[in-house]
């Protein structure tokens, strides 16, 4: 038997983190920079606790384009590297340097969140650079710098190289051919907004002009002057990072336009998250305005690792619901790089997801509780969420009765016991049952809301593309209960109650009404009932009953026909004749049998107005003819 | 100066390649059985050009899940490998068997499609495993078997093997306690089927039972024999890799629902892709039943490079507008884990889409010429992808006047030349140019396109949502042409012609007709403009101009309000009054201000019902009254 060490072939390790350990080759300006941050992160850090005896100085990393030379430079002033230390970080791949510094200030260095990952990320540079080279000096005293040159071939040269006298590291990248838009000044601008925006050091990337203030004892025709300064392109103190005491309303809102620059509308409100056990999480999460819109793709939440830009797809760590929130969430206990079902199976993952969960319950509940008024307010920008969490994630729905709002037609909002208080001695049928009339559509539906509001019945406005989610969910969870649309039949069937019902027709009579419309009618998708309702009531009613519309609503949501096709299911009328109308008995006594018809198509077309289905040739028609009795 | 090598550290690159390298861990089983495949093709290929004289027998891949001892095994009986072999493809860790072979073979190779990626593509097996064994014999004369085994430490363990006496190789991962679930039989099912469908090696799964046919002389109450027989999984021949003149159109559905087992509906066609010059490509693709949907999430276009599954995320090879389709496309040029603008910039993807671009606009030509009732029927379920592919390629909309469809409400479908041969003399205004009406909505337009048809005049039906891109597009290419929607205005402005203009009133009624309009109408979002038009004209008439309608649909499509914010500009609407009506007299002729504000009155509200302006309150209280009236 033989044994031996799987060795691994360098000539054939370089393609491979070329092609693929990254597939976005701009990663590798994010992999520098995160380097020469970790190296001033660890030389501050040997300073205060007095390992480093060197003036700190400025600690700026600079980026600098050399157009002419097709050359990219990344200086940083930290820690810098002796001979040895090249030797060890930058010549044995895939060794972590960070990973070794930590080891050794495990207990102080926990506190300063410095996580790198030295050593790998900087062999990304050999994605878009025909050769790098690496001039370095380190912290240590009497140190000498030294050059490091490799060209992508697993040959390298290193030297000393006295000419650099500063501390630190210069990374220089002879970009390759097929690189250079690494070259243009607005590619890189936007590879540091994108990810370095709110990198811990100062990055300088070239200069910009300000003008100076004018002294107080400037002549009236004075200029005012304006010099050159360093363009620092980061926020190094973001408002994720700080104490949520230390903060305003306006520093959370100055922060959100700072993420979404193309944003012009205010959020409605944020969310601060601050947790360090049992995971480590920091962020500001945001809740745009956002009415009946369930597709945002712009703008969504972003992801940091100790503020470096990760990405912005967070699904699997993010409850769904809150996908459609803005903001950022920075956490180093997120592992990246794995597949999704891996995620939604990991341990950290589903705290982390938990936690921002309650904590977007409890600032509901004390938003509301705060003020009220300004709550309802926001309540139709904010419901699709809310109501999205309630269908989705059982924890939130158990809390959501103190903040979820139940609006009416007339712009009154109800939490649910409110709710239920206001409407259960009238609303209750004679089974027991209280019954939730809702809308889904205040313009197309007011006939039918206004006939139950002549009754003293509240109606409530339940118009999101979720809501028969909700309302399904609802039913199930509570008891006694039903909702219903106030379309889905007449009231009096709706909320049936023990009350004596008059009828000034008799059986026969109704029987022969019924048969008439029937006959006249001359439409097999609508089913012909003759009910006693009040007089006052509309003659002839066109109704479609709950489930099958909310069936039919849930799946329009859901997308697709799905299984059962309900998508394709052809739409279900009832309509339904007053028979104590006067109408209904002017039909009956109509003999003439044009004019009978007549009656009825007319009757029968204002039915169908008040349910949005007159349409086409036949409401052509219908206003023809309304004209022409006009003139 | 010092010179080196750059060290891969091998302990490092083990977390390396097991985190990094693949982001979904499951694709370590289609990484193992690509290897079996190509072991299998190798075999089969070497016994063609006479260089391996065994029998081939059966060549099957087997994968057995041994649950009891948390094995997975993965069986071929291909080429094997030796000792030698072993050391110099699996213990170099990236060193491409494939690579070296093709190098030696190359142009007996070429033909049978033989890309590996040995070697590399092993080691995923360390993502789910703990400790992985090969077991493998060469089909070389009197070679021993070997047993290799490695714990996913560098270090491994080689050893003769005599036991095993079949040719090919056995790989035997000992599964992770964290990876349990690829020792789930319908886990492995699910991989295999996604990844494996289509190899070109039958791949054993489990066995399945077969009811045996009845023999023909069997007495009446026997009762048909099952067996127990092998559970091929795949298809190695899938109906892409055939010549289209094997196939008919049966086998293009059936392979269709082989691709897409959950999808009911047949496709409308199909468009067999076969390229080898100047790249490799192959594949099908089909156009669903779209109607007017835009987003199609599921069943998407999938990718494969030598029939295995790579992805289904197309974007960036092929155009835009044919990811509505569905199907299979598969070719080794297409660079795979770059990033997408890499992708976008990439010569041969470009030439791919170009190519599959021009494929589609033949076949769409060859379908009209062959057929053009059948293709008149698909119009409206193909539409949404022509309509895309002409406002998005250019390519494509010049080729477009020969199978771009241009219908009426009336159901005819007219060519671009044939629309214009046919309305060229009635549709050209007093300035020359042709004005093409159109409805968006039959229904909802009803009684303007009645009044258009009356005229002679026809009206194109463009209900797509992506309409008034493609009309815009229509209008910067063609010349002396414009479209207006049959609502825009009166069509007597809309297609101004040189005839005289009757008028019943004088200036003076005219002023006066309008002024009490306005006073009575008590709504500041229409303008009143009184026309004089035929008396057979509706009274009142609700118009919306185009211009400030068709940008605010654009945007509706374009996703947001955008930056010029149209989608949050008022509807703005013209009050067209005809001074020529019987109305407009009668109007005039009334005296009882409440008589004559209750005729306005009535006469708005019929216009705003021909355009489904009255709504909510407005329309209950029309209801009211007109049943009122009725009874």
């Amino acid at each position: 038997m033989t044994k031996g060490n799987i060795n691994v072939s360098v000539e054939n390790i370089f393609p491979l983190i070329k092609k693929f350990l990254y597939s976005d080759h701009e990663i590798f300006l994010r992999e520098l920079i995160s380097n020469a941050t970790d190296a001033t992160s660890k030389l501050n850090h040997l300073s205060n606790i007095g390992e480093a005896k060197t003036e700190l100085g400025s600690i700026e990393i600079e980026v600098k384009i050399d157009k002419e030379n097709k050359k990219l430079h990344i200086i940083d002033r930290g820690v810098g590297m002796t001979a040895e230390e090249v030797e060890k970080y930058i010549n044995q791949v895939a060794f972590s340097g960070a990973e070794e510094f930590l080891e050794k200030y495990k207990d102080s260095a926990k506190d300063s969140g410095i996580i790198g990952h030295f050593g790998l990320g900087f062999y990304s540079a050999f994605m878009v650079a025909k050769e790098v080279e690496i001039l370095t000096k380190s912290y240590k005293e009497d140190s000498v710098a030294v050059r490091w040159v490799c060209d992508g071939s697993p040959e390298f040269t290193l030297e000393d190289y006295p000419e650099k006298t500063t501390r630190g590291t210069e990374i220089i990248l002879h970009i390759a051919e097929d690189s250079t838009e690494f070259l243009e000044e607005y590619r890189i601008r936007e590879l540091l907004t994108k990810y370095n925006k709110f990198m811990p050091v100062p990055i300088k990337f070239g200069t910009k002009t300000e003008t100076l203030p004018l002294p107080e004892d400037a002549a009236e025709d004075a200029k005012p002057e304006t010099v050159e300064v360093d363009n620092i392109i980061n926020n190094p103190n973001p408002a994720w990072t700080k104490n949520p005491s230390e903060l305003n309303e306006n520093d959370y809102k100055e922060f959100y336009h700072e993420l979404y620059p193309m944003q012009f509308e205010e959020p409605l409100f944020n969310i601060h998250l601050n947790v360090d056990y049992p995971f480590n999480l920091t962020g500001i999460l945001y809740f745009p305005k956002l009415a009946n819109n369930l597709n945002i793709e712009k703008d969504k939440i972003q992801l940091y690792q100790n503020q470096v830009f990760v990405t912005d797809e967070v699904k699997g760590i993010v409850p769904d619901f809150l996908m459609l929130l803005r903001g950022v969430i920075d956490s180093p206990d997120i592992p990246l790089n794995v597949s999704r079902s891996y995620l939604q199976a990991d341990g950290a993952v589903k705290k982390i997801s938990s936690y921002i969960t309650k904590k977007v319950a409890d600032k509901m509940s004390s938003l509301i509780n705060e003020d009220r008024k300004s709550y309802e307010e926001k309540w139709n920008d904010i419901k699709i969420v809310i109501e999205y969490g309630m269908i989705s994630e059982e924890k939130f729905f158990e809390k959501s009765d103190k903040f979820a709002l139940y609006p009416t037609v007339d712009g009154n909002y109800f939490l649910w016991d409110e709710l239920m208080e206001k409407i259960k001695e009238n609303q209750t049928d004679k089974n027991g049952k209280t019954v939730l009339l809702y809308a889904t559509n205040a313009d197309a539906q007011d006939s039918y809301i206004q006939k139950a509001k002549e009754k003293g019945y509240e109606v409530l406005l339940l118009d999101s593309p979720i809501a028969p989610h909700l309302i399904q969910k609802l039913e199930t969870s509570k008891d006694n209960i039903s909702f219903a649309r106030v379309d889905a039949d007449h009231l009096n069937k709706l909320i049936e109650k023990d009350e004596p019902i008059i009828s000034k027709l008799k059986d026969e009579e109704k029987e022969a009404l019924k048969k008439t419309v029937e006959e006249n009618l001359n439409n097999n998708s609508y089913t012909v009932q003759v009910e006693d309702l009040d007089s006052s009531d509309a003659p002839f009613l066109i109704t479609q009953p709950e489930f099958m519309r909310r069936m039919k609503d849930m799946q329009a949501t859901s997308g697709g026909g799905g299984m059962f096709g309900m998508g394709n299911m052809p739409e279900m009328y009832n309509l339904v004749v007053n028979s104590n109308s006067n109408l209904a008995e002017k039909i009956l006594k109509t003999e003439d049998e044009d004019s009978k018809k007549s009656l009825i198509n007319q009757a029968v077309n204002l039915a169908k107005l008040s349910q949005n289905l007159l349409k086409g040739k036949e409401l052509t028609t219908f206003i023809e003819n309304s004209y022409a009795n006009l003139s």
